[in-house]
């Protein structure tokens, strides 16, 4: 039984033009320690649509189904040439995670067939995924692969963040950019574990959406006093530690100028170099591309730095991940659930009006892709 | 025999002025433990600037014997006012370090006297100091108060650097304000530990300071090409570690990115994320205090922070301090020699020209204080 596979495909042609199709791509057998799972579900996550969309001015693109399949073509702005040269001729797979039902394996795995299981690692937006065992995780019974469909990115980043927070000596966070799906889990996640998390949002609106959910400190940073609330807020929990999605601007240097307000307030300090206790931000998203701008005023006991769930797994090391990513299982339904607002077919994926919607990355939208249908 | 010191202070009266005096102070007996140090040279550092001068405007300094002592007086600006609120009525005593020779010691200590040792703590600014016997460096044989005088703040911080170095992983530094006094000494002890060093300095005199020397990688920040440069010595030397007495504007981030175009031509990346190489800059002055701007392009694998020496002395613990000390005292005629281009008594660091002149802390110029003279 050897199976071949519909993948979604990237490709930048060397006219200047991006190419989405759908191909033929032999998947193969099993080996001993391997098993074939049929991508049910698979999240369309902002880190995917780097891969999928690229350098493509979006508003360009034109479907063409006179080959039998769909084609979404668009155009690469001059600008965004020499960014897409690497790429030319490449027809490139994408897709962090997903889930689905393993339907064949090794003599090593078959105790996996016919369980749901999530994984992740690149080329999931495909119908069919030949895995290793150890890299699958087997939800429990009853789980379906909608639900496990985003097992991996946003709950080990959000318990990431939980652990670099332990690791480091910090107690409380802050969180930017956080109605998010991955603020809204890390919310969840530090209700659950009882840590104090200051949420900063940029409306109403995306406040509105975690009062719903139950977070206690929530700052618009829009607000005139937004400074002030800011001092308040990181003093009442303790937080000295901030994760930024945004990286761009005044925010990650106002964190920690109000995290140095903050504890200077509570003990004066003996020396002119401000507070001895260490305050950190890590910048993992960059929503804002523009120069970070630091002010001078955080003392002498400050950081600021890149953070990649991927370098943090590294850290910790193989044992400690399998212990986070088996709570994750544990918990998929319910503090690491993600709602979704759209689900859509690969041929749907490849409508001009649909890749229009999943590319906008509004706060509280969210595309779920279904491989193995139609 | 109890002593009394005569001591430089300085106090910020309620009427806004900022006065320099030399008080009558009694130092007592030593204790079991404890050594009576007659200073006979301190180094006058930036870092002792900040309570000697502090809000003052030093264009106004005006000079006052008429109590048969010298006391200088300037006013404090309108705008330094809240800065300044703080200190009001304090006499506050300075000095970080110094050298003298042991002149009294309690019985636990005896073996002291005599001897030219060199202290850190403080109140060095004055002609009798008692000290723990603990916390005295003791010179060899034929080293002068004046040879020892600076033996703390900047060969520490020179060898804090390079510690800093080896505990976090990496092989080669970039030292920005490089032809300091601490950039001079930093630039002896990598050559003679064999390490690699980039030199960034900002002008043609300042390259010519530390050609002088011996350095290997001098860069002008103010040459057209200096980015190309920076990019060129941090791929030769491998530095991915850098300290920044700068601190605002562009320069850590123009670092951050040259060591990352570096290391992505090297070794280009396999993921979106840039080189997983990590880069560092620690910020250990504030020579411009404009906030600092970092650009989006150091990839993920990157930290700016504050660097101080004690918080560093702390990390490292007291055992491998005293092994950084015991280096010092052997190579305090060598790698750590302090060239200063004037000696002053108190009387003369209270004259408003000489104060102007050490108050402009030029490349180069470095004033030794004799408390135990005139």
């Amino acid at each position: 039984m050897s199976f071949t596979s519909l993948e979604l495909r990237s490709l930048v042609t060397p006219d200047g033009e991006l190419r989405l199709t759908l191909e033929d791509v032999p998947v193969g057998d099993p080996g001993p320690d391997e098993v074939i799972l049929r991508v049910d579900a698979a999240p369309i996550n902002p880190s995917d649509l780097g891969t999928l969309l690229g350098p493509a001015d979006v508003t360009t693109f034109t479907a063409d189904a006179s080959s039998g399949r769909p084609v979404a073509t668009a155009k690469i702005p001059p600008q965004a040439a020499a960014f897409a040269a690497p790429r030319i001729g490449k027809s490139l797979a994408m897709g962090n995670e997903g889930a689905g039902e393993v339907i064949a394996a090794g003599e090593n795995a078959r105790h996996l067939i016919g369980k749901v299981v999530g994984a992740l690692g690149g080329s999931m937006f495909t119908r069919y995924r030949k895995v290793n065992a150890d890299d699958v995780l087997a939800f429990p019974e009853g789980v379906t692969a909608k639900q496990g469909a985003a097992a991996f990115v946003n709950p080990l980043t959000a318990l990431g963040m939980l652990s670099t927070m332990r690791l480091e000596g910090h107690s409380a966070l802050v969180h930017t950019a956080a109605a998010s799906n991955l603020g809204q889990m890390l919310n969840k996640l530090c209700l659950a574990d009882g840590v104090e998390l200051v949420n900063i949002v940029r409306s109403q609106d995306q406040a509105a959406i975690l009062q719903a959910i139950g977070a206690k400190h929530i700052l618009n940073s829009t607000d005139p006093d937004f400074h002030e609330q800011l001092i308040a807020a990181v003093s009442e929990t303790g937080a000295t530690l901030a994760f930024d999605a945004i990286g761009g601007g005044p925010l990650a240097g106002q964190i920690l100028g109000a995290m140095e307000a903050a504890l200077v307030a509570k003990t004066p300090p003996t020396t002119p170099y401000g507070s001895p206790v260490h305050k950190q931000v890590y910048v993992y998203g960059r929503l804002d591309r523009s120069p970070s701008v630091l002010p001078s005023s955080p003392g002498m006991a400050w950081g600021i730095g890149g953070w990649l769930l991927f370098y943090h797994l590294k850290r910790i090391g193989r044992a400690e991940e399998l212990k986070l990513r088996q709570r994750v299982a544990n918990e998929i339904t319910t503090t690491f659930a993600s709602p979704y607002t759209r689900e859509i077919t690969m041929t749907e994926a490849l409508d001009p009006a649909v890749i229009r919607a999943y590319q906008r990355k509004a706060t509280g939208e969210k595309f779920l892709l279904l491989p193995s249908q139609d």
